[in-house]
């Protein structure tokens, strides 16, 4: 939002000249006052809410955070929170009883009519990762023997209320999808068409119980406004909107930046998460990988004569240990990322295995020989510098091969991939590649 | 795509039953027959494109890979490409022509007329992460007097070529946007209403030269159906759709991801891209990495009398550095993913450094008593047991403060935050631990 007008408005609402504020108001999107929302006082953010429209004051609180929320709820009368929960859409009245502690929501249930009631309790039965948790109950069904002109006499007559009018369905009479209709069809065509003969009949529909993330991956696929959502005697029961597909998408990313960044993915945001859960989230994944990395430093304990006697092998191994960790992570991310963007596919193992080696083969021979030429000019020792360039070679080719099967056979087992990323790929490439340095410094330097 | 389908539609290929080929193409979505041209001979597939509806053509080779559409257009007559072009969208016209090489561009461009070309020469001098880059120069404009009536009627006229009818905008005679009018308010409303009576003034507008990214995060902020592009007179010169934010959302998503493995990012899927391009994107920051890991290794033979003394020392290098990596990949993971989403601002630093700290307190003592328990346990060596844990303690710290800063820092200096992630701050927290580690055992263990 324009900073200007946010002035103005603190402005205008420190000095209470409240009529040039309403005309202020107008000029700032419902999504922008929001967010001033989180900027002012208790009693400001009431008195500011109390001078929007109805329709728009349910519009702006839909956009609040949950605290904002639940610190405004406190403040209205149950009349004025009727209101408002009347006109949110079902899918935001859900996610607000979901956020919400249980006095907030007695008083919210209470606004609500019986048979909202139940259609509430019905969708907060759905599991938090199915289609069902995020669809909203309000679309517009036609029926086939409608003419355009009573589709659009039935969308003006319900269409207010409902979250798109932009795809209509058309239902048959077990309430089973028989054919969409665009809004622009229904705009090109004529007046006294039947719905029958516009509609399309091919429609993509999702399962109350399907991922979420995979219903909002086909909103990519289909270039779809929204979809829609049957339950097991292929009933429609709801649509799922793109915003929330978006939304969806969203947080799908950030958890898979968070598990690959080995932490137990989280909700809130970066500020909203206390210090404790911060650290909680963090250290059980720290402290599993601590421990896996002592095998490593079990493995160096074996050596301990070698670099007793040449204790210039010890200098290479940070080198070593982040080479093979950064390899690894590579690979394993475009694995990762491949295969949540359904580009990787389980049958294609073989093919993505062949192609990292040779990836690997090609990285590892250019890292190996630069190497090997260092060692070679600084310390002028060729057994060395054989040494470095053969373990590069081997660690490239570990970290990469490893980096790809791990996220696939992760896959396979029906984890997530994702746990397979950069930590804890290095942890075990670090093992390895410990392994294969000290094992070939053994054999050719003779110690 | 259902695999029975398929089946019949390949079969009803082979044996060249067409009549019934094309009842069954109807039950087909025009993504899974673009989709399903990838398995087909090229023969096939030609044939099999010209039994399509010439609109439903259009739409099926948009949605085709490049590399497809090449072998396509090369088989088409002039006459079949002109057919299909002209029912391209002019964005996906655009793209079409960047992918293209220069002989087929020739003949893309011969069957356009001279107006679209030139619009098509202006869409393409914008900058590849513009929002003109991305922008279709079809949408649906009304003037104020006109009656929803009188809008129904133009939607009707023009609509059909027009990417999206959800949304109309209002333009005075300079062709700037004065409101917007969503097609449910146009239902919604009488047919004798004015436009302007409608219209919502408070429009959302993107410059031509904006970052892409930055405008489809806008998609997400205000759940639009479409942004208005305007040029630096504050015309509007096309709009930006849902489907195409989506697209450069998941390409920054996957753009970051690769950034934050140590990769140059590439546009092309996994599979697309060559062994010689993979192994090129990874090289170049492998190497660099590989060079500052010396330096840790410089540092090591520093203290070669130490670890002569004690070899037992060596052991615990990997798990600190593995440690201190982990840690500071989650913090920089945080930050980076904070700030792509807008939930961390640059104002913020302090207050994040200071969350950071505190966690890694926790943390820290945490991984310090564990470890100093396990030490004290395993080794009965009190005095190493303290060094350990003091040494985790100082790494943890370290490691969260730089995995905090840099990426703001980067950020700060208009680089991209994501290239401060966990490689280069795995490299850079080594040789801080590293350090720490062996002061902190020279100066408690006396050696």
């Amino acid at each position: 939002m324009n900073e200007e007008i946010k002035k103005q408005i603190i402005e205008l609402l420190e000095t209470k000249r409240y009529g040039n504020l309403y005309q202020y108001m107008e000029k700032v999107n419902n999504q922008d006052i929001s967010l001033l929302f989180e900027e002012l006082s208790e009693e400001d953010m009431v008195l500011l809410f109390r001078l929007l429209p109805k329709d728009e004051a349910a519009d702006v609180f839909s956009y609040m955070e949950p605290d904002l929320q639940e610190k405004l709820i406190n403040c209205l009368t149950d009349k004025e929170l009727k209101t408002v929960v009347d006109e949110l859409f079902m899918d935001d009245t859900v996610d607000l009883i979901e956020e919400m502690p249980s006095n907030v929501v007695k008083r919210i249930l209470k606004t609500v009519n019986k048979e909202d009631r139940e259609t509430i309790n019905e969708l907060l039965k759905y599991p938090s990762d199915s289609a069902g948790s995020i669809m909203t109950t309000e679309f517009i069904d036609l029926k086939v023997n409608m003419t355009v002109e009573e589709a659009f006499k039935k969308i003006k007559k319900i269409g207010l209320n409902k979250e798109t009018v932009y795809t209509c369905y058309v239902l048959d009479i077990r309430r089973e999808i028989i054919g969409i209709v665009d809004i622009k069809d229904l705009l090109l065509a004529e007046r006294d068409t039947l719905i029958k003969n516009i509609m399309e009949t091919n429609v993509i529909t999702v399962n109350t119980l399907d991922d979420k993330e995979e219903v909002a991956k086909q909103f990519d696929k289909y270039d779809v406004m929204a979809l829609p959502v049957v339950d097991k005697e292929n009933r429609l029961v709801g649509i799922v909107t793109i915003d929330d597909a978006i939304d969806v998408l969203q947080d799908e990313n950030t958890e898979d930046f968070e598990i690959m960044a080995a932490m137990t993915p989280t909700e809130d945001s970066y500020f909203k998460t206390s210090v404790w859960k911060h650290a909680k989230n963090r250290i059980l994944w720290l402290l599993l990988l601590m421990i896996s990395a002592t095998l490593t430093g079990a493995i160096l304990t074996h050596y301990e004569e070698a670099f007793a006697a040449i204790p210039l092998l010890v200098s290479f191994i940070p080198m070593i240990m982040d080479t093979g960790g950064n390899c690894g992570s590579q690979s394993s991310t475009l694995i990762i990322r491949g295969m949540a963007m359904d580009e990787i596919k389980l049958k294609d193992f073989f093919k993505a295995i062949w192609k990292e080696i040779r990836v690997a083969i090609l990285v590892g021979l250019v890292l190996g020989i630069c190497n090997s030429v260092r060692v070679l000019i600084q310390y002028h020792d060729l057994k060395l510098s054989i040494v470095l360039g053969l373990t590069l070679i081997a660690t490239v080719c570990l970290a990469k091969t490893l980096g790809c099967i791990l996220p696939m056979l992760a896959k396979k087992l029906k984890l997530d991939p994702a746990i397979m990323a950069a930590p804890l790929i290095t942890t075990i490439v670090d093992t390895g590649s410990i392994l294969i340095y000290f094992s070939i410094a053994v054999s050719i330097m003779n110690i």
